[in-house]
């Protein structure tokens, strides 16, 4: 699966490989899926003259289950799937590997919310912070890097109240170029400090998810600054998720405190979890710990880990593991290569409703985020080509106007290397130059 | 340093060598300390024919620094000391290599207490039992063998009364070979179950130290069932240890809970800690943590552990490290090879006592510990060889009686690989058939 405004890998590797490419045999850990409506990676195989292609997994989302596979087999390329057409104990491990790499889009698919990952530091006592609170720094520099990464791969992050009040954390991605994960404060009273670094959304965009009617007035104050508030009748991990699945994020990162985590783990929306632990000794009884109750009164109802592995992280320890196990969503006797014309879901009977909000959604090519580029007259009449629809939205919002400044924002929008970050330009200059709109 | 009633470890290199030995360099991480009047250690490298050694560290105990060293020298072979002959950035790594083997001797010969490592095991969230006090089993199987090694290197393993009421543990060396250690729970009121798996003397001694004048009825029970209880004036960490000290302990593993294991590390006795890291989560807010209160408010005081190393087993993972420096008792500047005739710890004009626990103290080969054999005649007049004086004297609680059973037992006695184990076989059977004696 390629990002959105990214390219897609197919066609990298086919034009790194050139002309060794052909009569080669092409190894993907996922049938291809071209969301976008065009068929990029099908055709750069093609193209490249690959006679075989061996496929990991089938693609979970079901509307493209099988189709890509169908076309290259209809254009003569030898199509052996892994665990249908393969079968060994190589094979074996292989599939398990390719169930990991994809794991997010697996989950997502099978549960319907984002695949979430928990993660927290703990000292080398299980204490996330000092019994007073004080939690600032429990894991090493090189640790704190790798979470920029992990928020990097993020759609978004979620705190709770609790760590907005004590710890008032920034949760960019900071020294890690590329995507800012969207952050979401979870708050049943909305019992907030005026002051936060979350609500400076100049830095990423900040959603706050809180119980429907909570402190209407504080709400209005964090809209003035540019933060979404939405209001939810029961404020719970699973809605949340069903409503972060609904805007179609992908991969959720959890960096909340242990009573959020207990509940979100007692929702069963947590798939991973990410422990970083420090060679450090904190003590105290009453200081907190990553995980609140879960209502298991004995050692043995532990959740044990899946996958487990390690990685020494500088001077911590990063333990890594599944929660649940990742679904295998390929089918267990291989069917015929049928390819439902249309979403099964979408019946045409019960709503002539499409939804496109992301790219990947069934009609995503209608999207204004679906990466095609639009040729559009300037106002000069000359024809102009913007990366996305999107680009051309935000851009529009500055265009008009006789500012420098306004000209040099249209310009920011234009080169934005994707429609997500053309979207996150736009409005944040929009709230910071109101008069240039 | 070798265990007592185990041979040399220079000696069993010589003989492993052979003619091979004759010009070599033998490398050797603590200069010998012949702690038995004897010096196998010397006399087998020259009669090896070794032509040069390498110490990693000088002699940790006062009355043995340098003793070889020169016996050496004198013998005519090379002797180079790292840090002091030898100095470079490959030796310093050696000697980090070599004072981190010998620590045990190192923090003994330094604080006046025993090593002492803290023990413990932990969920993949911190905890070291459910919120209800279950605690079997946090770590997997071959975590636990990894504990059972650890036993059969100390000389004894500390818990609480809690832990003796909740788990009643039997800190037992099992399905190791070798050594088991003296159990030791500290209770300041004594408030202990009748009923435990410790007060079974017959699989190792057990020690309770407790407060004096704590149920004195009940410190009668113990002590008919072969329980040694012992009163401090203030039970404490400290005092303790200063006691484990003088009874010559090497060693003392803490497999304690956290209200324990925080007055042991604020006491400054903790060296060293192992944490075992299970891949599960348990949850709760009140379920206990490793380490409880050390006075820390801000995360930035917690105590870092130094040397930290990380390893893998079966699906745990071990954390270890040191809570203080290892002390580098080597000289700074090299001092002449002078050998003090006596201790100078032992002023001649302040007392005339020597002491002699253990074969380690300055007149250690005095000690009916030491591992010389002894040549008795037995009844019959015929002269025979006895390993050490101590098998000697447990045996002769059973001579004399006429009873096959007390025969047997002085023949175990007699076959015991340690005078440690003459020792335990001596007073167990002592208890067990007390009309045999």
């Amino acid at each position: 699966l390629y990002a959105q405004g990214t390219r897609c890998a197919e066609l990298l590797a086919a034009e790194e490989a050139g002309e060794r490419a052909r009569g080669a045999t092409a190894y993907l850990n996922l049938e291809p899926g071209d969301c976008y409506g065009d068929s990029t990676a099908v055709s750069s195989l093609v193209q490249a003259g690959i006679t075989r292609v061996v496929v990991g997994l089938r693609h979970p989302l079901k509307h493209l289950r099988g189709k890509a596979i169908q076309s290259l087999r209809s254009e003569g390329i030898q199509v052996d799937v892994v665990g249908e057409d393969l079968q060994s104990k190589l094979f074996k491990e292989a599939l398990t590997s390719c169930l990991i790499v994809n794991a997010p889009l697996l989950y997502r698919a099978a549960f319907r919310v984002p695949f979430s990952v928990l993660k927290y530091a703990m000292t080398a006592d299980g204490k996330i912070a000092a019994s007073s609170g004080h939690a600032s720094w429990v894991s090493g520099r090189a640790s704190r890097g790798r979470v920029f990464e992990l928020r990097g791969r993020s759609d978004a992050v979620i705190v709770g109240g609790n760590t907005v009040r004590r710890d008032d954390p920034r949760l960019t991605a900071r020294h890690v170029k590329g995507h800012v994960p969207v952050r979401i404060v979870m708050s049943q009273t909305c019992n907030l400090p005026e002051e936060a670094n979350l609500w400076n959304v100049h830095e990423a965009y900040t959603i706050v998810a809180t119980q429907r009617g909570a402190r209407r007035d504080f709400q209005k104050k964090l809209a003035m600054k540019g933060v979404e508030v939405v209001e939810f009748d029961m404020l719970n991990p699973r809605d949340v998720m069903s409503y972060c699945y609904d805007r179609g994020y992908l991969s959720v990162l959890w960096e909340c405190g242990g009573t959020l985590s207990a509940a979100a783990i007692s929702a069963r929306v947590i798939h991973k979890v990410y422990a970083f632990c420090a060679p450090k000794i904190i003590g105290g009884v009453t200081a907190p710990t990553p995980v609140g109750d879960l209502g298991m009164n004995q050692m043995t109802q532990a959740i044990d880990l899946i996958d487990v592995s390690y990685e020494q992280i500088d001077r911590d320890m990063l333990m890594s593991g599944f929660i649940q196990p990742i679904p295998d969503l390929s089918p267990v006797i291989p069917s015929a290569d049928e390819i439902p014309s249309v979403d099964p879901e979408v019946s045409p009977y019960e709503t002539n409703i499409i939804s496109f909000y992301k790219t990947w959604d069934t009609f995503g090519a209608f999207s204004n985020f679906s990466p095609h580029p639009i040729d559009m007259p300037d106002e000069k009449g000359d024809c102009l080509t913007w990366p996305t629809v999107e680009h051309y939205y935000q851009a529009h919002k500055f265009v008009g106007v006789d500012n420098p400044q306004a000209n040099d924002i249209v310009q920011e929008i234009k080169q934005a290397r994707s429609p997500e970050e053309a979207a996150r330009i736009g409005r944040t200059r929009q709230r910071e130059f109101p008069e240039l709109v």
